[in-house]
């Protein structure tokens, strides 16, 4: 099967590599804005040919977006506007709500999946790609009762090819959870790392007393800002209570530490223990 | 040599074993005031012998002390008081500067070396002990003038013996620096644990829903109670500051979040992003 990738970066280069070594596709097909990106991914091997947008369509059967979830949104009307009755368009984006209401009233609706493989790395471009990225992960689905069955069917092959794991739900409960167990994760990097690089002026001082800890938490404050500021103003108002709810937490370990009532403290943390039952 | 390690957990458990394996203990002698981590240390091979404190301080060259930061601070005097003149006492604890104060004015302060191997798990008890633990980590000693030059030399030659690097600081330096690098890294990652089980009452949406980055940032909310409540309480004042220029910033985020002013979490997120140069 011919697919077109739109956009080459961790997501997209991925896809491409994984998809041509499984099998799924006979070609891949790239398109991206950016030139380097086209000429680094068909360097790799992620792609087979590059296009415009038009030309993709209208060349593959199975169309893939992989762009940032503002670019994705905007563009998706005019995507569906050239799809043929045979085509299928499947998102990528880490928010659903906003993509799904774009083209709720679109006359081609049904060749749409709205989906997130919940799979990445801190890591962006095409150089950032590895065929394995999305193996035994979970792929979700949202509105699945609005696409075609063809379309359904072969987005869920898709994930499949790749041993994801599938799951579904409404659009506006991904964004909920999502936000929690997603972006507020981000969040949380993102600002731990901003306040170590305001204190630490002295740089030398983090990389020589940072240990494993510190490298696990903030990872992810090395994630691309060109991803995540779309997503974090797509799923605003969930973040926003999310944040809240984060930071009132904070407060209390404060609070506790302030007053040097360890008891509470050890309560906190005993609470926040549970977590190891789902990450192990 | 002679090695007894006080506190038979990660820390102490993993001492035991690498020292055995390297050659640079020819018997360790473990004390532990929790008969399951003495029988336990024996059976995992990281002890030869089990004693009681005096015992083991009368019978070894080399003292090490692996036990919660509180405890270590209140029985460090005693330890010395028993100290003959070429008892070598080395702590490990995450905290420098209350220990350092609680035998200030010893008269056997000079054979006591305030150290920190910057090394660790977020789990815990003598079955988490791997050799390997400190290989090529870092590790600061405090207040290395107050040492005599036999103490400090085999201290730094204990490291060394695991291919640790080491740093010299002060020991209120220490604690400033490592509220930053480490005590706030497991205070997000337990507070992030926290607010995403109070909210997903549901714990199958947080296992399907959370990839890798929520497993990464959220990893160190399994950590120890017994050991990290100590280390927040000694460090209180440092953690506090460090905690407040913390939630700024996720004010920051949230302020820009809720305006949807993406060009400001944009510079946010790429102020962020130097973190790179560090970690990788």
């Amino acid at each position: 099967m011919v697919v077109t990738i739109i956009g080459l970066g961790l997501i997209g280069g991925s896809l491409g590599l994984s998809l041509k070594q499984n099998g799924f596709a006979s070609k891949i097909i790239g398109v991206d804005n950016n030139p380097n990106h086209t000429k680094e991914a068909a360097e790799l091997g992620i792609v087979d040919e590059v296009m415009n947008l038009e030309e993709a369509i209208e060349a593959s059967r199975l169309v893939l977006l992989a762009i940032p979830v503002n670019t994705a949104k905007k563009i998706l009307p005019s995507i569906l506007d050239l799809a043929k009755p045979e085509t299928v368009v499947v998102d990528m984006g880490s928010t659903k709500l906003g993509i799904c209401e774009a083209v709720a009233n679109h006359k081609n609706r049904q060749c749409f999946v709205a989906s997130h493989p919940i799979a990445g790395t801190e890591n962006s471009g095409p150089s950032a790609a590895f065929p394995t990225l999305f193996m035994q992960k979970v792929a979700i689905i949202c509105e699945k009762e609005l696409c075609n069955r063809e379309a359904l069917n072969l987005a869920e092959r898709l994930y499949k090819s790749m041993y994801m794991k599938l799951i579904y739900m409404d659009a506006d409960e991904h964004d909920r959870h999502i936000a929690y167990v997603s972006h507020l994760s981000h969040i949380t990097s993102f600002a731990l790392g901003l306040t170590v690089l305001e204190v630490e002026k002295d740089e030398k001082t983090i990389f020589n007393m940072a240990g494993s800890g510190f490298a696990s938490t903030a990872r992810l404050a090395k994630s691309s800002p060109q991803m995540w500021a779309p997503i974090f103003e797509q799923n605003s108002k969930n973040l926003s209570s999310v944040l809240e709810a984060y930071i009132d937490n904070l407060k209390l370990f404060k609070k506790h530490i302030d007053s040097g009532d360890s008891d509470e403290i050890h309560k906190l943390m005993a609470g926040a223990n549970r977590i190891r039952k789902i990450l192990d």
